[in-house]
């Protein structure tokens, strides 16, 4: 791809251009930050989950209009696109919620042992989590990287599968495996992955794994999260949020819990149903999409992205190897934040990360090849001027969301 | 009032009878359910959050739709409905996540107690809570009504402000100062007190407080829940769900968690903003609304029914003195879960409790004198058509939802 020309060549070849159509994306941007929140299917529209499910049917609608089901629902069809065979994932509450959940659960499925591995590149949260289990429970917390060597007693091994700040993609099938060697259980967070990666987290033999729902699938703005659980750890696993839609019989309104059978005990209180309703919606985007095809536009349009780095001597913070790239591409540039705001202004939407990275996402449902040119004309135009106009530098105020 | 043109007497001469019209009841319902899922205000639509903030602006929402501080501004209008100064409610999760964050939270403010307290007739999942974070922290769970003596040791004191069967309100107030007494925190549960009955949360010497707001809040279905702590332990709070959003500097992505000051340190992770969007436009209706009309009209209506009740020989779990009752009636019949249905059938909505409980609840903003009348009208021919057709009965296969 040396000219435009060529990315719109791509661009008509591509098997996935038809999909684009399902989104909107406003005129006049180059939207390239759904790694952080998706655009909008445009089929999720919520009116008629206000006005007819709530407005009219009410309390009804638990039952008339499915609310009752609709984590596991959901939950089967996020596990499809996750390599899960259904009844292993339910949908709610946010990514950290869902983290303290199954990383509580996983230190009690291994009693006698008492450290906690993450990555300390991790996403912050999923450090935080860790820490504040560990000190609830009285363990410890070694902070090591995904290809480290483990250490002896590993209770948990708690890692990303996408790197949020470089994009680094991690090998779950070969971390799963070795922690597993080791006697360790596995809590993988697929938030940067799901939907932009193929995962197989059944043949990887992963035993548990949290996701976010508002990059890659689009599910709206703090769209809820969802867990998985192994089939092989349903019986024995025990977790700490005990809330009623997870007891085994939750209208006898027991006082003492006792946990569903399945995933459904992962079940915590009443979740959003509005937020919820949209991300089903949203889900309807992936009917007949091919995950291979999805990875191999991915790679091709971050491919692009790369070689139009280089020709601007762009330092690229992203690994340039197929098996180890998400579907993001980060920059490292001294004046990142700047950087960003002006391409902002001019309809290239990424984001900034501190101190000095400017990340940008690649959804390839609808991120064309001739988006990724001109977005990467606007970066050399931009840097041109930043040059000729010398340096800023600043913080946001209140930034964008991860 | 002994006639309809009695209860439409008192209907002409109530002063909430406006607000009745910022909400939707369907044509042919009597809704006396919004004890569970309040009925929805007209203003509440979503169009404009998903097509316009999500669709359009996308991630520049987070700054540009004022995304990010929803929590903490619809917690601060929470806040003025349960007698809380601003800067001590925050918005998010559900009823579950929060009292398990506060729960643990209270007990670590009194570390060298061991017993919880909490009510055997609490809401289910107050209970599991309760015994879930004792036996992460190896405490003990003491069982007691709001009213028994508290015994010695205890470190927190957990219970929920109104019965969610009975429809009991307990003394707030002095059941705070008892336990201040003996050197406990409390955690109140005012789930099915807030919007119905006034709350001083501030005056009453709460600790820490949660609730939900799909219910008298009328926030929509699993509308996101709230923590309320009070400024003088902020401090010293230390929460368990340290997500991102609740550190001191959240857009540094800092590996280690340092907590915001002030009850920002009670954030999580990204809430669904759709769900909270609704709910913020669904506080506008008490836009001018007095809580002491509520009050009064709740216990008119309250009153009505018990009445009525009274002249169909219905047994009345509820209490009869006003300063022990909330905004519900549960009636004990021996065909609840029939009568129910065929009330249901006729339009009059209320719900089942196993194994006996008839529940109605009087939301004071839309539910009129003539309703409660029309509804036990309807009631006394369910149960002369029940006893004439004989008893049936039956559980539900997946009930209606507290």
């Amino acid at each position: 791809v040396t000219c435009r020309a060529d990315a719109q060549a791509l661009d008509a070849a591509d098997p996935l251009a038809p999909v684009g159509d399902r989104f909107v994306v406003p005129p006049g941007v180059i939207y390239l930050d759904g790694n952080s929140l998706g655009a909008r299917p445009s089929a999720v529209d919520l009116d008629d989950a206000v006005r007819r499910q709530w407005g009219n049917d009410l309390i009804r609608s638990w039952n008339r209009n499915g609310w009752w089901t609709l984590p596991l629902r959901v939950g089967d069809r996020i596990g499809a696109l996750v390599g899960a065979a259904p009844g292993q994932v339910t949908c709610g509450d946010s990514t950290t919620v869902q983290l303290f959940q199954a990383l509580t659960a996983a230190v009690r499925l291994r009693p006698d042992r008492r450290v906690i591995v993450t990555d300390g590149a991790n996403f912050p949260t999923d450090q935080y989590v860790a820490d504040s289990v560990a000190r609830l429970l009285d363990l410890e917390v070694c902070r090591a990287a995904p290809s480290d060597p483990l250490p002896a007693g590993v209770s948990v091994v708690s890692f990303s599968a996408v790197d949020y700040r470089t994009g680094e993609l991690w090998d779950l099938a070969g971390i799963t495996a070795a922690a597993h060697e080791v006697g360790a259980i596995v809590v993988w967070d697929v938030s940067h992955a799901v939907g932009a990666v193929p995962l197989e987290l059944d043949a990887a033999g992963a035993d548990l794994a949290v996701g976010c729902t508002y990059k890659y699938l689009n599910g709206g703005p703090g769209a809820p999260a969802w867990i998985y659980v192994a089939a092989r750890h349903h019986a024995a696993v025990d977790l700490p949020l005990t809330g009623w839609n997870g007891h085994a019989d939750p209208f006898a309104f027991a006082d003492r819990y006792a946990p569903a059978d399945g995933v459904a005990r992962a079940r915590i209180g009443t979740p959003p149903i509005l937020s919820m309703l949209a991300l089903e919606a949203a889900l309807d985007v992936w009917d007949g999409v091919s995950l291979a095809d999805v990875r191999a536009k991915s790679l091709g349009l971050t491919d692009l992205a790369i070689a139009r780095a280089d020709v601007l001597g762009v330092g690229v913070m992203t690994p340039r190897q197929h098996h180890r790239r998400g579907s993001q591409v980060t920059l490292r540039l001294d004046d990142a934040y700047l950087v960003c705001q002006e391409l902002i202004r001019r309809g290239v939407i990424g984001d900034f990360r501190a101190p000095d990275c400017l990340r940008l996402g690649f959804a390839a449902l609808y991120v064309r090849y001739v988006d990724v040119w001109d977005a990467m004309d606007a970066l050399g135009s931009v840097l041109a001027d930043v040059q000729r106009l010398g340096r800023g530098s600043g913080r946001p105020a209140a930034g964008v969301v991860t």
